[in-house]
């Protein structure tokens, strides 16, 4: 029995050896090599080549090492299996130190702060809101979005969430799915999007959405905080947005096209903060072991946790 | 009965507004106005000039309406009455909005991705410690640090405090005093100094203490954020520290001189994050609210919250 290692841009030998250390009665095999492809019982995937995945006749489960499947679903032949997604607490506390970090910089005023810094200014005379004072909506309230809430609520925000089909969540007012967006969207001043890549999210954050955000916030416009993924994003409408003043910041750690050009006008917008796609860059032994214990729970005729809804995409 | 404003360079009239709302009974008087000195029986200061106060044969009380006070000590004939300072939620809040932020904005690297944005560059290839892996020492475990290390701690920081004498604060192990200060420092990967300016405490933060900070630590080398108070700083050494590595980087709201002198080479430093001593600018109303809670305790005979160690100086 074995376990197919399809990661595409990934340092194949560093996870032959994890898996093989954490699974060793598996043959751990990867793409491009010669393998028994009726022995392949499981797939580990990132971004791989579609269609390589076809014609493992024992195929039991396809595993994403990431949080997002977004990236399984561009192989229209995907075989028709079940699919896990990883949930880990060290991925987790990564994107909430994420989340809370940007909050807090666009509450505080940081970037103000750092440009009067270049200029030598000691600049004191404005107030700042507390954190108590500025609602944050969590647009996609799922593993992350949860985890990210509960911290910023921790050091004081207003915290409230907008899923799909909305959910009890102690604490936390949940605004569900287009019905309730606009609603969630006039009582949010920092918007943190935490959303899957799907045929019904991708582009979302444009003109259209991001035009509802509250007008009447102390933090004067409101800001974007995108982690969940570039394809939600519309970097033309958010260029266009910030110079007509609908929206005050924003911190993107996710882009159209990754890396992001030189030549984007983005990197030179002084009201934006940019991250090269490392909101949760998790550490890799934690991802492997999570996966194992997967793999395990299946072989011991369990369903472990993290699967995949197939049908919306996440 | 009468309340004097002896605040230098506040905005007065504003003030004595707020205080003769939630004082009806009490006549508010200012600082270099005529009044009269018998009526006097509580001063609410900041800064105020060496003497102003004395003379006052009925004070009861001297209120300030900051959490520091070495403002008020400044002052060789401080009349002998008890001083009472402000312990108020906003501003608890707002100091540990601060703290988080820097703490997070150190342990993700910040300054490098905005250096890295500032070049076009897109630069993924290091591993970010978590915060987990990450230690914070709060050198000052009182109302503002406990705050701090407990939010600190929610968004996943492994937080440890140092006092004066030592105390047991659930979940926190604390320090005490100079003899465990080296074990302090050693476990120190970010020291977050939130110490009262005070004649023991004065000129703290220099090569000799932030020598002993943590030379093992997930950040490579630690950083030093300082709120407390700019007396608390030797400069020179933190820049030479600096410069030689064994510091990596610091956020600085307090400075020897405020504001700031523009020709400070703090300014341009790459690894230094500048605040013009905003850290915990309160809400004023909240404070004025606070003060004359203050004084409506003690005019019933009770001893409010705040009560200053005068023989400690905080
Ligand atoms: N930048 C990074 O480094 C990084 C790292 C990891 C993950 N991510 C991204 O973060 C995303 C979220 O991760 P997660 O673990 O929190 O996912 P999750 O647990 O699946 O949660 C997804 C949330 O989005 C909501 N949602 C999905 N489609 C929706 C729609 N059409 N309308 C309204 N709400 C919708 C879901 O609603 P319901 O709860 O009602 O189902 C759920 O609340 C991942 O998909 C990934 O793209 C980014
Ligand atoms: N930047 C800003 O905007 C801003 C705003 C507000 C306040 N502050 C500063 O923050 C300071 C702290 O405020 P706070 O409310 O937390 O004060 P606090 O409640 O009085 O706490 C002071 C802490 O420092 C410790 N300490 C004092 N002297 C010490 C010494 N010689 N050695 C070791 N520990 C010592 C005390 O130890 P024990 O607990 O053992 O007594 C206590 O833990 C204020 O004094 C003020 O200067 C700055």
């Amino acid at each position: 029995m074995s376990v197919l290692l399809a990661l595409h841009d990934w340092p194949i030998e560093i996870w032959r050896e994890r898996f093989a250390a954490l699974l060793p009665d598996m043959d751990i095999v990867a793409l491009g090599e010669p393998f028994d492809r009726r022995s392949v019982h499981y797939a580990v995937a990132w971004g791989h080549p579609p269609r390589s995945l076809s014609g493992l006749p024992n195929l039991a489960a396809i595993l994403s090492p990431g949080a997002g499947v977004d990236h399984l679903f561009r192989d229209p032949d995907l075989p028709a299996v079940p699919v896990f997604r990883i949930i880990d607490t060290d991925l987790t506390t990564r994107m909430s130190e994420y989340v809370v970090l940007h909050c807090l910089l666009h509450l505080r005023g940081l970037l103000r702060d750092q440009a009067n810094q270049r200029l030598h200014r000691w600049e004191t005379d404005y107030l700042q809101p507390a954190a108590g004072d500025v609602r944050v909506g969590l647009l996609g309230f799922g593993v992350l979005g949860q985890d990210a809430a509960r911290k910023l609520a921790a050091v004081g925000f207003d915290v409230a969430g907008w899923s799909y089909g909305g959910k009890e969540v102690e604490g936390f007012r949940v605004y569900a799915g287009a019905a309730q967006l606009p609603a969630f969207l006039a009582r949010t001043d920092i918007l943190v999007s935490l959303l899957p890549l799907t045929d019904e999210t991708r582009g979302i954050l444009n003109r259209k959405l991001l035009s509802g955000l509250a007008r009447d916030g102390r933090l004067g416009r409101p800001a974007l905080i995108n982690a969940g993924r570039g394809g939600l994003q519309n970097e033309a409408d958010i260029l266009e947005l910030l110079g007509d003043g609908t929206l005050g910041a924003a911190s993107l750690d996710v882009f159209e096209t990754e890396p992001l050009p030189v030549d984007s006008p983005l990197w030179d917008h002084p009201s934006v903060v940019i991250t090269p796609h490392n909101a949760a860059v998790s550490n890799p032994d934690a991802i492997a072991r999570r996966i194992a214990d997967q793999i395990i729970a299946i072989e011991a005729g369990e369903v472990p946790e993290g699967l995949v809804d197939r049908s919306r995409g996440y």
